[in-house]
């Protein structure tokens, strides 16, 4: 079993690379830049530009992959929502899948997001019944991947990891969970929106098993990547503020809502069970675990 | 109001070109090939690839048209469904439409397809409430495309036309309408399948008018383009018949039905209704036009 990894040294990437070699896959991984220092000695590297179709289809050649995990994507916070280059990396996805069949690939793997369903329902999304009605452009180039990944792979296995709300060492310090952490390890206030809203969080190395164990299954089509354990912001915020030992720091409603912002939004978990996923991290283990990691982490 | 149109000499396009004269656009249209012939002295003709982007940014750079009517797809009969040029075409379409908006490109009208839908559902499809779940890859790229388009298109007008069962002079001879009239304009038997499918059946000329009223509108987002008025195969095979003056040659039953052919799929015409659009032809009227015509038509 061959995989080739895209987005190694993203946010989930580098967690899955462990979860890959456990399950005895020869790992490839690919990548713009090459993986500086530390990297797995046991992992071959290429480096290659994902988003020229040419280099795809020589890397493909190269390597001929059994499995593909699929990461990679434009992500820039702030910005990915709505950017054009959701295009581009639609367009390269559909490049990879298709040079990855055409070489034999025996079974795909790909990064979806729940901001592929409709928000505007219940809160609880369900594989095959929630509305497909994103109200981005990041969201509709996903839904539109995920259709086309299960039209073209109808002779060989393909699954489509939908993830939810996610946390952990080396996310984006703009992102919520660091965005609470972080003042308050410098002991300045940490401004919150109201923080009523449901969300079904899990952590990052475990979402990265997760995408290997669906991997490894034998399921198909979409799965919600979640925790089948719904919270409030609030909740993870005071949880936060607990282990830090500063509750007083923490300033709910501070900020205000984003507009779009839904009060509830969780996954349907039935499917996700099914495929023979463990998680590790406790909610307040895994935000231990990333207070931890935030008080030795570089400064940005 | 200056209007691009592709796909000018396809089966519907070849119709849209005199609705779009009747509504005062200065027309001009896009292929591969020059159009022979009888064409409209009044419309400009563009000679382009559209699989070519370079050669799109140019011909928009070019007319700088404010609408855009974009009927151009891979359509080859018994191939369609499933072929990757699918895919190729979706990126072209993708393409063309970013760069319509960025020379200020004021609406955009497109052709999708009844595929789009969930067929095992209770058969009536209505846009924003039945789900959206192509079974092949043709319905996946035409239901991306859409996706894609209301994303592109927040700050212009934007509607997506989905086209139902359609007939008319010019239909490719292995389609249904044809493939029951030219037989017995030979006086040979017209073997059909049981019949019993339920469908929405519209005049080509009237289709083309329809998505001229639809560009003509401020209507935005998916519109059911179909004549709300169900009927079944053998209905529609029954009348063609007399017609002809030879129902003795019908013989239904004779052909087995596709797997996948849904005994019921017609439209809710709700918000088509909301367009300004008159059809021009009662079924009766429409098929012995289409008669009429094949009586003269080039043999294949």
């Amino acid at each position: 079993m061959k995989v080739l990894l895209t987005g190694p040294t993203g946010f989930i990437g580098r967690h899955a690379v462990r979860h890959l070699l456990a399950s005895g896959y020869d790992v490839h991984t690919v990548d713009i830049r090459p993986i500086p220092g530390n990297a797995e000695p046991s992992v071959t590297h290429h480096t290659a530009d994902l988003l020229d179709a040419s280099q795809i289809r020589d890397l493909i050649a190269q390597i001929r992959p059994t499995h593909l995990l699929h990461f990679a994507w434009y992500v820039t916070p702030g910005k990915f929502w709505t950017a054009r280059e959701n295009l581009r990396w639609l367009q390269s996805s559909l490049d990879l899948l298709d040079s990855f069949l055409d070489s034999g690939g025996q079974r795909s793997v790909i990064a979806g997001t729940c901001a592929e369903y409709d928000w505007t329902g219940c809160g609880v999304c369900v594989e095959e019944q929630t509305p497909i009605r994103p109200s981005n452009l990041y969201g509709a180039c996903k839904a539109s991947l995920q259709m086309l990944q299960a039209q073209l792979s109808a002779s060989s296995g393909a699954a489509w990891g939908r993830i939810f709300h996610l946390y952990g060492p080396h996310e984006h310090p703009s992102r919520f969970v660091p965005s609470v952490i972080r003042p308050l390890l410098r002991a300045e206030t940490a401004a919150c929106t109201h923080g009523s809203q449901v969300r079904d969080f899990m952590h990052v190395d475990d979402v990265a098993s997760a995408f290997v164990a669906l991997l490894n299954s034998s399921v198909s089509g979409p799965v919600n990547i979640a925790s089948g354990s719904p919270t409030t912001i609030a909740q993870i915020a005071e949880q936060i503020a607990r282990l830090i030992g500063r509750p007083d720091l923490l300033s709910l409603g501070a900020l205000p809502a984003s507009a779009g912002d839904p009060p509830r939004l969780v996954a349907d978990t039935r499917k996700f069970q099914g495929i023979g996923f463990t998680p590790v991290y406790t909610l307040k283990e895994g935000l231990s675990q990333t207070v931890e990691w935030w008080k030795t982490a570089p400064e940005d």
